[in-house]
């Protein structure tokens, strides 16, 4: 293996349920090139892993940069992880990935040092590290896409719990008398606020009769209605899109009330695709705030955008593996 | 001031809405006198002060213990509490406790270095220090009675949040369309499994023509139903009161749950006035975090009953004056 050697780049991995990002990183947070390809995951572990490794190839040859002098593979990964033993313990975004030595498939591939953490774990480092929340020691970054995931710093440092797991924001009930997860919990805000909640209300009240600007968007299809689409049609003034955006916003917003008075941080970043959305999401979450936690605590925390967006966890696993890397 | 010295005793005071525990207690931990008076808030606060102060004198008279010989005065207060400056700044369940500067009134008084905290963080540092989370580096206390509120402890210590108002689990919403709280907020946890939730549960549904044994152990008056008089209904077969009591404990299992999918926390301590239902109240908790938390943290937690009971908060308020005190 060759020597890892501080301040040089690393290659960079976020493996996800639709979309692989490879990366060359400078030690600095910068990408210097980068490759996304589809993930494919139902071609099966290796068949992935080995599109993996060809990106990561190509990347690397882009930049002419040879091998030797890169510091480390640094890979956030859609999933359970078991930090310690750098795998893929299950994940629902990836099909068939049971217990993925994912780690030690890519150094012994790559030949350098790999480290392997959780994508909404390594969002919030790379917030912490790169992006929007720089020098804020007590921060909650909450990635609301297709579902809705977290990662937790405290006093500067990522809290996994005592099993790893800790920051499954998603998956806390805000209505006791709501519908049944997958996850076997029952009301959670996943299934109220993420991406995925919209696109359903979306297709349920059109379902039922309502007229609306998304279907246009959608072209005529019920099952090409997303939570872009749905927000795009909200922006355009369609009276459907702007209700049904206004209402995940607000459960939003409860389940952020709720890590306020729980956590009472000093900053709440809100990433993933539907962050994009902008003012459309953040106003209704920050009077949400306003109106409903103790005042001490929401008037001491900001509630902001991610800054990195996409990149959010390939710059978190690139700050994940400069934290934990043998040659520091 | 005396000169605080190591391993000798502290005073310690628990004030409360309705009680104030007044104590000596040994630097182990060990309570070797106290005396318990009526809190009688309505009187004001340099009335209440002046009583708790003539009980830290009787305290000290039957253990005929010299000032000299005494470390410190540790406080835990119910509300609002700003640490560094040692100030009670609010107190829903002390009327009139506004911005009150507590550690310097009985610093002064006294003439011993005090520190002051709130007490559901005091019993939450007593149970990590001196009771059912001894060793335990990561856990949530949870005290359940009139209200419902937390602290939590993490690496080992407090964690207090930005401004240290953090572990406010009783204001979590777990019922996006349930009734306002008086903090503002909607369908809080405290609401639907707080000591007060379940008499006042137990008095609209008397008042509705339930038949009911809580009436006789009320003797006759509504008024007069509080969480242990539906408890000893319970335990006694009442069918009402067990199905009001199994109601409020399966509540507060789907707010345990999120704390767990959220902090992935080794322990979570039940204290409070309800925590002595023990199973009445604990099995139905540990049933929602079988059923509903994410396997990895659900079977990695214990869920425990307080060891310290009532004292939580005096030995806590102990263990924090030990781990700032001066003369360490």
């Amino acid at each position: 293996m060759a020597e890892p050697k501080r301040a040089n780049p690393l290659l960079a991995i976020d493996l996800g349920g639709t979309k692989i990002a490879t990366a060359l990183v400078s030690w600095e947070g910068h990408i210097l090139c980068q490759e996304n390809i589809p993930t494919l995951a139902e071609e099966g572990v290796q068949a992935v892993v080995g599109r993996l490794l060809a990106a990561l190839d190509r990347v690397m040859g882009k930049a002419s940069v040879p091998l030797s002098s890169l510091t480390s593979v640094a890979i956030a990964a859609a999933g359970a992880i078991d930090i310690e033993k750098g795998i893929v313990t299950s994940s629902p975004n990836l099909p068939g990935w049971q217990d993925v030595p994912l780690k030690d498939m890519i150094q012994t591939a790559v030949g350098l040092e790999t480290f392997l953490i959780n994508d909404a774990s390594a969002a919030a480092l790379g917030e912490h590290r790169f992006g929007a929340g720089r020098g804020v020691n007590n921060l909650i970054y909450v990635t609301v896409s297709t579902g809705i995931g977290g990662g937790i710093i405290l006093d500067g440092k990522l809290y996994n719990g005592v099993s790893g797991s800790a920051g499954e924001v998603g998956h806390m009930t805000i209505d006791a008398h709501g519908p049944r997860c997958n996850c076997g919990n029952i009301g959670c805000l996943e299934l109220l606020a993420s991406g995925k909640a919209v696109a359903r209300e979306a297709q349920r009240l059109i379902a039922q009769g309502s007229r609306t600007r998304i279907m246009e968007l959608a072209e005529g299809e019920l099952e090409n209605i997303t939570a872009i689409t749905v927000a795009t049609a909200a922006r355009q003034g369609d009276a459907l899109a702007s209700a049904i955006i206004s209402r995940a916003a607000t459960y939003l917003g409860i389940g952020i009330v709720n890590l306020v008075n729980i956590f009472n941080p000093e900053m709440i970043i809100i990433g993933g695709g539907l962050a994009r959305m902008g003012d459309l999401l953040l106003i209704p979450v920050r009077k949400a705030v306003a109106e409903r936690a103790f005042q001490l605590p929401a008037q001491r925390v900001s509630i902001v955008p991610s800054q990195l967006g996409e990149n959010a966890g390939l710059l978190g696993a690139v700050a994940f593996a400069q934290s934990l890397s043998k040659s520091l």
